[in-house]
C-alpha cells in the first residue's frame, strides 16, 4: 500500500505523522502544510502580541528540522484541495503547480477557521481575525506601524480576553463586547463577574449582553455599532467570535458532518470513508461524560486525536478515551480553569446536577502569598457523581493542576464524596491539610445530602 | 451512653471531635488537650523560625472560640495518664488535680513525639528538638535571646530540610548531618542530589553518610561528633530524627500494638478494644497500595483518619480509603512531593516495579519563567500499573498539584499509560498540550514496552 498522507500542520496533524512513524518505523508519512509555519503554537499568539514572547519564531513546539528527524515528509506551501476517496489520491496545490498525492491512509486535520460573525464591515483593513500566523503578522504588522491607540475586541471568549490582556500590555485602550451576559461564558456567571472584575482593574471597558451588527470606518478610526447605535470607538477592532471547523474539503469528499457542522469520527477517529481519519479541530469529539460526540476544539484534544489517528493510521488500534472539556486560561493574575459539565450542560445530558461554590485559600493563610480560590463543583444529586468543576483564583496558585485533579476523578468516574478520600500532597507554603479541592467537594457533600 | 471523648488537640483529634458534632450534633464531645495549643499546624513551625510567619498565634488552625462553637468541649492543660478500657474511664491530670473522666466511646489521637537517637550530649540546653508548640517556643526563645551564628542539623529529613531553610534565612551558618547517602531519603537519590545542590547554593554545609554519635559541649558551644571525629561545630544542635508513635497510653490499656510500634486500627479506625479509635500520627496506617499497615505519620492523613474516627465514633459506618504517603516538602527554591511506591518499596509489596525519569517544562519554553521538572514514575513491568512519582521542580511550577493529579490517577488503580488518556488543562503560561505529568509517563510507556 502506499503510505499515509496528513493533511494539516497543526497540534493534530503534527501529533498523527510523529505518532504513526514512532509506531510503525517504516511506513511513508507525508505532511501536507498549506502554509509555512508547521507545529506552531497557535495558543501562543497572544504572548507574543503582548510582547511577553519577543520572538515569533519560539511559537514553534518543534522546528522544522526537528520533526523531519522523525522521518516524515514536510511539504511546505502544500494545500490540499480535493481527495478522491474511491481513487486514493489527494489533490494538492504546490508552489510547482497542482500534482497529485496517492494515500493508503489519510489524516484529515485541517482544523478551524475563525467564525465570521454577520456583522458589516469586516473587510476593513482596520479589522483582524487571529487564528492563522498569516492572521497574526498582520496584526502585529499593524500594530508596530500604524501604532494604534484602542482596540474593540468583538467576543468575549477565550481568545477576547487574552488578546484584552494582551493589548493592553502593549498600552491599547481596551472595550471588550461580548453577546453573553457576563464574559467568558465558557464558566458560570459568578466566575465570569470575577474575570470582570479583574478586566476592569485593568481598565478594559467591557460590555455585555451587546451584539455588534456593523464596524464602520470614521475619518480617524472605526465606530463599532451596536443594536443600540454606536457602542465604542477605536482604532482597530479584533474579531474573536470562536472558531468553526474547517471541513470543506472532507464534505466534497463526501465524509459525513456531525449535528455540529464538524467531521463524524468513532473513536478510533475514523470517518465514515474506507482509510480516512481525521482529528483535531476539523471533527466532532466524543466527550466521556455526556457519552456523545461534541464539538469541543481545544488544543490537548488535538493532540490526543492525532495521537490515536496516527497510531491506528500506522495500523494501531488505540481508542481515543473521550473529552471532559478541561480548560484554562490566565487573564492578567487570573486563572480561570474548568473541566466536565456545569449545572445546563449536565441537565442536557441526562443527569440532575447541584453545583455548590465554595472559597478557599490556596495555601494556609499564615504562610504569605496566600489567595482565595473560587470553586464551584458540580455532582449529580442521585448518584452523586463528580460531574464538574470550576476555578478562578491567583494565576500562581495552581489553579490549573487543581483542576486537573477534578479531571483525574472525573475521568475515574469518582463520586463528590470520594474526593475526600484522595490522598493529596501538603506543605503550607503550597496546600492545605486537606485541599481546596477537597475542601470543595465537601461543601458539596453537606449541601446535597444523600 | 456517655459521650465521645477524644484524647489529644491537634490534627487528628480536632477533626475526629468536629466531624462527630458534624454528624451527631446531640452528641456530648469531649477533647482532652494536654498542653494550651489546641489545632495548632505544627507543620507551620519551620516557617515561625524562619520569620517567614511573625505571629505563632497565626499557626492555629482555628481559634478556641471557633473549636468551641462546633459545640464539642475543649479541655486545656488536660493530660490523659491511664484508660480503664473495661470501666470506660480516662484518668485526667489537670490543673484542679487528678480526674476521672467517664465514656461512651473513646478516640485516641496522642500523635507522635521526637525520636530520639542514640546520641550522647542530648540533654544540653544548646540542643533542640521541633514537635510540639513548646519545643518551638524553647527554640525560638534562644534563637532571639542568645544569638546563636551556626547550627547543626542532626537529620536531613522533611523537618531536617525545612528547618536548614528556615536558619539560613534567619541568618545562621548550617551543617546538615543525616545517615542516609543523600538526603531527603524519602525520594530516590538523583532527586536527593537536586535538593543538595540547592541547601548548597544557600551556604547548607551537608554531611551524608554520617552517624552521630555524641554532642559535646566546648567553651563556646557544640562539636558534634560522628564515628571518625568531629564532624561539625555549632552553636546549636537540632535534632530532626523523625517521630515515634505515642502510645504509652494506648499499650498501658492493653490495646494492640503493630508492627512498627504503633496502634492497630482496621480500615473504620477501630482498635482491638471495645469503643475505642485511634487516629492520626500514634497509629499504623492502611496503605491502599501495599494493602498492608505501614507507619506513614502526615498531617493529610491524621485529618482523613481522625475524620473517619469521629464519624464512626458517633455511630457511623465510614471507612479510612488508604494512604499513598503523598507528601511535598519546600526547601528554599525547589518544591519536592512523592506519591506512591518507589522502587525498593514496590517490589517489597510484591510488585515488579520500573522506575524512569523525565525532564519537562513545566510550561511552554517559550513563556516567560518557565523552569524544569525532574519526574520519576514508577509503575508495574507486568500489569503497566501507575505504582508510583517522584518531581522535584520550583516551588512556583504547581509540583505539588502535579503530584496530586498522579495520586489521583494511583487512587484509582489507572495504568501509567492511561495517564496519557486524561483531559488535563492547557495554556501556556501554566503547562503544555500533554502535561509534564503525562510526558513523564509517556517516557516510561517508551521505555518499558509491553
Amino acid at each position: 500500500m502506499s503510505g499515509i498522507v496528513v493533511i494539516g500542520g497543526s497540534d493534530a496533524g503534527i501529533t498523527a505523522a510523529l505518532r504513526a512513524r514512532e509506531v510503525a518505523p517504516g511506513t511513508d508519512v507525508t505532511v501536507l502544510v498549506a502554509d509555512e509555519f508547521p507545529n506552531f503554537s497557535i495558543c501562543g499568539l497572544p504572548f507574543f502580541h503582548s510582547g511577553e514572547v519577543a520572538d515569533w519564531r519560539t511559537l514553534a513546539h518543534r522546528s522544522l528540522s526537528d520533526l523531519q528527524a522523525s522521518g516524515a515528509s514536510f511539504l511546505l506551501r502544500h494545500r490540499a484541495t480535493h481527495i478522491d476517496a474511491k481513487r486514493k489520491t489527494v489533490s494538492v496545490e504546490t508552489p510547482d503547480g497542482v500534482k497529485s498525492v496517492p494515500y493508503g491512509r489519510i489524516v484529515i486535520a485541517t482544523g478551524a477557521a475563525p467564525a465570521r460573525p454577520s456583522i458589516v464591515g469586516l473587510e476593513s483593513d482596520r479589522v483582524f481575525f487571529l487564528h492563522a500566523m498569516a492572521d497574526a503578522f498582520r496584526l502585529q504588522d499593524f500594530l508596530t506601524t500604524a501604532c494604534p491607540k484602542s482596540a474593540a475586541i468583538v467576543g468575549s471568549g477565550y481568545i477576547g480576553v487574552e488578546m484584552a490582556d494582551a493589548l493592553v500590555r502593549r498600552g491599547l485602550a481596551v472595550t471588550m463586547l461580548g453577546r453573553s451576559p457576563s464574559v467568558l461564558p465558557t464558566v458560570d456567571a459568578p466566575l465570569g463577574r470575577l474575570v470582570e472584575t479583574e478586566l476592569s482593574r485593568h481598565n478594559v471597558r467591557i460590555c455585555n449582553s451587546c451584539s455588534v451588527e456593523e464596524i464602520r470606518e470614521t475619518h480617524d478610526g472605526l465606530a463599532v455599532i451596536g443594536a443600540s447605535g454606536t457602542t465604542a470607538t477605536a482604532d482597530i477592532a479584533l474579531i474573536a467570535a470562536g472558531v468553526r471547523p474547517a471541513t470543506d474539503l472532507a464534505e466534497a469528499a463526501g465524509i459525513a458532518i456531525g449535528r455540529h457542522g464538524a467531521i463524524v469520527v468513532d473513536q478510533a477517529m475514523r470517518t465514515n470513508a474506507p482509510d480516512v481519519y481525521a482529528a483535531g479541530d476539523c471533527v466532532e469529539t466524543w466527550h466521556r461524560l455526556a457519552e456523545r460526540l461534541e464539538y469541543l476544539p481545544l488544543g490537548t484534544t488535538a493532540h490526543k486525536q492525532g495521537r490515536v489517528a496516527g497510531e491506528n493510521a500506522a495500523g494501531g488500534s488505540r481508542v481515543f478515551a473521550g473529552s471532559l472539556g478541561t480548560q484554562v486560561v490566565k487573564v492578567f493574575d487570573l486563572a480561570i480553569a474548568r473541566t466536565g459539565f456545569r449545572d445546563h450542560e449536565a441537565r442536557s445530558a441526562g443527569f440532575k446536577p447541584v453545583t455548590v461554590e465554595t472559597t478557599a485559600w490556596d495555601h494556609k493563610a499564615y504562610y504569605p502569598g496566600a489567595s482565595e480560590l473560587t470553586i464551584r463543583v458540580t455532582g449529580d444529586r442521585q448518584t452523586r457523581r463528580l460531574l464538574g468543576a470550576q476555578i478562578v483564583g491567583h494565576w500562581q496558585a495552581a489553579v490549573a493542576k487543581r483542576i486537573d485533579a477534578f479531571a483525574t476523578a472525573l475521568h475515574s468516574g469518582m463520586s463528590v464524596d470520594d474526593i475526600s478520600d484522595l490522598d493529596l500532597s501538603y506543605t503550607p507554603p503550597l496546600g492545605s491539610p486537606w485541599d481546596a479541592v477537597q475542601l470543595a467537594a465537601q461543601s458539596w457533600v453537606k449541601t446535597v445530602r444523600p
